[in-house]
């Protein structure tokens, strides 16, 4: 079956590789779509922690690269392995996978242990670490890690779970409630999920997005954004100041300043405005990986308006309550955020690169195996 | 009377000024005991923000330097002004100041509004800003500052009320609950205090303390902390290391890490160590005033074990509780902290320049005047 393949950094390549089957306990599922990541976009440019290398086994999958790329993905089930609960699991059903891996060893990982896999510190991804992955026309996978899709999901859809799990994550752990407030810093794929989780549950409140592309402010306006700025026009002394655009989020806010503020750039200057527009005892939820880390940050400010910052890695727990509110119609019109479907001949050129050189215009890409 | 006066830094005198009478609302005090803060110190090494200077008038006391210096004290009350409850207020009273004043513009100020007046932009301090101070004999004060001391409440235990006010809300904003572990860096004044706090709602559970001078260490120890770090030997390489603080914590916690940290000290590698410390999803409580800020941080240590980094503007709320539980022995042996006490006329030499040459053996030093 065809597959791309992450070598490293720069070496992606379609290749032909041997058609997985379903072990004792997994299911086999032909995939349907799969969504580029910005993780992988990273990951093509430079060595990021969790991608194979070629010199290291992963610790959990056993497996080193190559490996197959890509885990924002849907498809059906084709075959069931052996012990497989038939009476759950049947071929022809529509599935997500959940690609996040732990070490699942109970008595000595903390993490695992209380069921936060995603703090587990050998956390992994299918389609990142090895265990095959979206991009590739079959996968073999442990029923633990697959969702039934219900019925009137698309399969497109269910390819965007993923990357939705973690806005949806991310909003879950900042503690918004309806009647807040809220700052997104980066209108890429998850600043945009993030908006359209926070408009799920509070539809009418001010959400601000800062973000330097036209094409991306309009999709935010478009799902809800009650204010767009772009951050390279906030100036002071004619030149883009994270001061400013604070000062245009506590304006906009009527001198209160936002309740929650999520950084989706992992950019100084996006944080820097973020943490000047929180409102005192606000909180930040980082869900950017960071290029350029450690970081600069003002400890004073932090204590003098008793602001909370954190982060979140990934997510845990939340695939089934998430489903649940895109099949109810809570998350809705996801599929306006798909700006092209591709075949995985064209993963590079019209997936991978596209998307590192055309942000204004692209959001989700999937690819068809 | 006799006042410490408050030139700018490194200009403390001693001089004689008018003895103020208590206006409507207010009680006028005669004082027992004013305590050294560590603030009073950092003011007499550099401009701190919130000490009075010579050229801006406080847009709350409405004064500049010279101001009367000291923001933890403790008197008796010798008068009442027009309109003071005297079924509530005495003459005779023993009482606490709580100094912490800020704008009470409940219709503009969202802060004062909903009772965090710790957070009001214009926050500022009697004793610091103004409206006299607890190195003096005499204060004239609104009720609306003064807590009454229980009886058999030593008057030199009130003075210590105000500091320990910081480490109670720091430790109540960090969640800290009975059966979790704590990490504190630096053991100043600030750090016992939550040492103490911490014992009093956790008698046996794992504090680990973090202070390089010998005496402090030793207090620590006494004063119920389960182990203690010189941070100057925990090593790699042969030098003092974070990552090697980090370690040990994780050690002494058989590899969980602590739930806690509070940073009572105010410089990197106590921040870096603290948060190598952490559990994933620990609490990072800054109580320092920092004075290199911005600071380094790890953004993807945060967000990969989800860590929650806030800090504590002084307290706001908190005296009624902290007093009653100081008068029920729940929070005990204070008096062992006071190292030193001295009359107003050596507070340059004997309190100011001694706290800050001989950081070993001194903690709190209080001042009579």
């Amino acid at each position: 079956m065809k597959a791309a393949r992450f070598y490293g950094p720069g070496d992606v390549r379609v290749e032909d590789i041997p058609e997985p089957e379903a072990k004792a306990g997994q299911l086999k599922v032909k995939i349907a779509w799969n969504g580029i990541c910005g993780s992988d976009l990273h990951a093509y440019l430079t060595k990021v922690p969790q991608y194979a290398t070629s010199d290291t086994i992963n610790p959990v999958t056993g497996e080193k690269a190559p490996v197959t790329l890509g885990h924002e993905f849907s498809g059906t089930v084709v075959g069931l392995g052996e012990g497989v609960d038939a009476n759950h699991w049947k071929v022809g059903q529509n599935v997500v996978i959940e690609p996040l891996v732990s070490c699942q060893k109970h008595s000595t990982c903390a993490a695992c242990a209380v069921g936060t896999r995603n703090l587990c510190p050998l956390a992994a991804f299918i389609g990142v670490g090895g265990w095959g992955g979206g991009l590739s026309e079959y996968i073999a996978v442990d029923t633990r890690y697959v969702h039934i899709l219900p019925d009137g999901v698309p399969l497109e859809i269910g390819a965007m779970i993923e990357p939705l799990a973690v806005a949806y994550y991310s909003v879950k752990r900042s503690g918004f409630t309806k009647g807040q407030t809220a700052l997104i810093v980066g209108g890429g794929p998850i600043g945009l999920f993030i908006l359209k989780v926070l408009r799920s549950i509070d539809a009418s409140n001010m959400v601000i997005v800062s973000e330097p592309a036209s094409g991306r402010r309009e999709l935010a306006s478009k799902h809800g954004a009650t204010m767009v700025l772009n951050p390279l026009e906030t100036l002071i002394d004619g030149k883009p100041s994270a001061t400013a655009l604070g000062a245009a989020v506590y304006d906009a806010t009527k001198g209160v300043g936002v309740d929650v503020a999520f950084d989706a750039a992992g950019i100084q200057a996006g944080l820097d405005a973020a943490l000047l527009s929180l409102r005192p005892r606000g909180t930040l939820v980082n869900v950017a990986i960071w290029e350029k880390d450690p970081i600069s940050i003002s400890m004073n400010l932090i204590t003098g308006r008793e602001l909370n910052v954190t982060g979140i890695m990934a997510y845990t727990g939340v695939h089934p309550e998430l489903i649940e509110a895109v099949a109810a119609g809570k998350i809705r019109n996801l599929e306006e955020l798909i700006t092209r479907k591709i075949s995985i001949d064209d993963v590079v050129e019209k997936g991978i690169l596209s998307l590192l050189k055309d942000k204004d215009s692209q959001v989700k890409i999937l690819v068809h195996p």
